[in-house]
């Protein structure tokens, strides 16, 4: 009888980091489960792509904002297709920097649900499962996207930074209580922009092109390189793992400089 | 015609550090206001001991957790007492070490809720009338109660550190915003235990008395000393503002130092 | 027989923040001694002022890069005038901003010699002192002026930064040591220009007024302020030390925000 | 006529990190220079196994605390070698866990020379050049091993930490101002025992495998699984590059967690 695959599942899975990462974990040998809010026909392709290149990929549409989405299709992919050896969250909830003023509870209370519970709830439905796994020499990766907002605050970032710096602290917690059960808890850190036409590309819209132009040669990252250094990650053995990692384009300043020619004295 | 008087807010303001700050800004001139949750004898005993040492004070019994609750408090604290000049948001949201598996998706919503949404809804409901009077010359501050759990994750914390986490980064961002403002945003960071009966107290129970004789001299934070440092930040001129600070006892290790016996050729 | 004054010392006291700090002691009752490395007639300004106000003090010249001067002002000062109960070190190593081309070994290494190696030194001849006396009941507080450069290096920081940062290392590690032998070790980060006409305004020269002037109203730290709050992180009962605080004028941008409006998705 | 091998550059070449990762590199083509302070047999047999498995390699003895002996290897393997595309620096300075008083003068700088200066050295010789090709398409990458102690401070880590976190600043300096030149900084903050006979070996000597059994299965790290790490942040396009990155065993906890079980309400 046929081993069952060992299944990669992303949530988040758009044209940019998330689906990205999904073709590399295939390309791994990795059956790659999509999963996306909306948009069938991008998924559909992205799942196209995958198989025209020789891997297996099922696509999921589901809303991680409502109640048993996520847990729902842990356990309906582990059941249809095979225990789920690495996830990986990859939803944000960057509304754009709006003033104190501009962000009503509504859209501050969506920013965690999306940033900060929804990969609790992934972890909470999932983790357990890998740690039993784990007990019995399985491996088990948890892949957590980060963002500079989680770093620090900054003005406009009211919603996105206390939801991201929420994600970065349960991140820190999961790994301590999973790490020594054998499971992989890493966070990546994007300290830039992606060539990411499903997120930043629909936040700028007709600017996106100029903008990627004005950032110069190399300087918008390529959602292919962010996915060779997740599948690096996810290769580590266990005596030599990663929790936490940044990445950024070589002509973006860091998010712990400002413009050296505006300090003195500092 | 009389000045309205100067007011400070306290959103939890049991026995510990919220009464204790309470009496100290009181003791400095202030009109204090002091919320919480429950025990009505407990808050009117804070309040008499105010008014007993010849401060002024108030109490009013609050949900932080049900809507308009916080918003309707600073109406009504503006309207009948006067502008506030201080707020201070001292609510936490420790449930003790849980693993991941005994953290109900409840109690991480309660968790944000109270530890990150509130502040946020005092922030949005208070900051910008505190802008407004900056800009004839006004003192706004707010004061936040941070805690170790919002520098890193660790086991048993998965909601407290996400909770507590955001806290710090949204902080991070009201001040990015508010700072340029004139209103002076500042977070404390507890990183030790607090002589507190209302918190610690309630928590430990019975042990509460042992653990503290287990701390040694001087081993638990006095509640009336944070007291000091709170009054401190909130007295320094706009030119020279501290916007984090942590507090711990002489013989407690810092939340960055693990037992150095422990640790070879780190 | 007279009690022997609890001393103060200042290593770095210019008209800046060394010199207000101690100042804002000898006010609170401290013999304060004052140790710079040259302008004599500054010195005895500064201590004339201290006597006129009532206080006392002393200055030293005192070269901190040369071998037995910072041990041996120790010796003496605890020799002839008292026990010293809170030490400040506060010289710095600034150069200006520097490419790494233009930041000679001598320099780098001047950096190092004044700013990690000389708190190196009075560390070791002060703290062992300290915790002796601290064992019958005595005080100690050892606290270091800190800046923006020990919290991340920058363009031109080549030399500043690495000493900083390895000061601020080395205060950590003095305060695992000796926070549980009862002396106090605290880190003060400087974040924003000090109005401190021996360091910055040497710096800055001619246009050091022009300089102010365009920081605009409380644009720029007032070290009287500065001082308070030293103060106050001296009068820290036991129970309650802080180890590292943050000051900055409100105008300023604090040094892990870079201008949000360069920043898009960060 | 021949194209000039790319060069990998090594300072601090033992058994453990340094000679693992030049194998690692020869392994990807590069020619490997090896240089470590002593014992010529270790290096020959390193520079032996290379070539052995089809690599190409130098080694070099060099103390790189003595004037020159950095700056003229650079020079020299440039010159007769081919130029260095990528280097890396190696050299540690713990010298196990010392209180302040068991720390001469002597051994802190000693320990800033090795950990701190040196890498400005090394920095000051190759980063000009590197820019330079960089400029016509060429890469350069400048690899710097971390350590726990550049993170914070510890009891016993006085002169350890503050010259590792003098180098951790040094290498954000190096990256804010090279970053944008096209040269490559990265740092790899090694958090946990490595099984590296030439350094922790030599500090625990017969207890080495004792220790190394006493970590349980997979609990030290293995200097093959680093080098893949550093393999693959010098492959990163310029549009996605890693500044830093933490690496632990799984049973190890991360600097920034002491013992869950000792706290209480942190």
């Amino acid at each position: 009888m046929a081993q069952p695959k060992k299944v990669f599942l992303v949530i988040g899975a758009g044209a940019g980091i998330g689906g990205h990462v999904a073709k590399r974990f295939a390309k791994g040998g990795y059956h790659a489960v999509l999963a996306r809010r909306s948009d069938q026909e991008g998924l559909r392709r992205l799942v196209g792509e995958i198989s025209d290149a020789g891997g297996e990929a099922s696509g999921r549409l589901l809303d991680a904002s409502l109640p048993d989405t996520i847990e729902g299709l842990v356990e309906e992919v582990e059941r249809s297709i095979g225990p789920i050896e690495c996830a990986m969250f990859n939803l944000g909830a960057q509304i754009g920097n709006r003033k104190l003023a501009d962000t009503p509870y509504k859209a501050f209370e969506l920013g965690w649900r999306m940033a900060t519970f929804a990969p609790f709830r992934l972890a909470s439905a999932l983790l357990p499962r890998m740690a039993d796994r784990a007990k019995n020499g399985g491996r088990g990766t948890f892949l957590v996207t980060s963002a500079t907002a989680a770093m620090r605050g900054n003005a406009g970032q009211h919603s996105h930074a206390s939801a991201m710096g929420g994600r970065r602290m349960l991140c820190q917690s999961l790994n301590a209580e999973y790490g020594p059960q054998g499971v992989h808890v890493a966070q990546i850190m994007i300290d830039g922009s992606v060539d990411a036409p499903d997120t930043l590309g629909k936040l700028l819209g007709d600017q996106f092109e100029a903008y990627k132009q004005s950032k110069g040669e190399d300087g918008i990252i390529d959602p292919a390189a962010i996915a060779e250094t997740y599948w690096h990650i996810a290769q580590q053995p266990k005596n030599c793992w990663t929790h936490e990692i940044d990445l950024r384009p070589w002509t973006d300043t860091p998010w712990w400089n400002d413009n050296p020619s505006a300090a003195i004295n500092k």
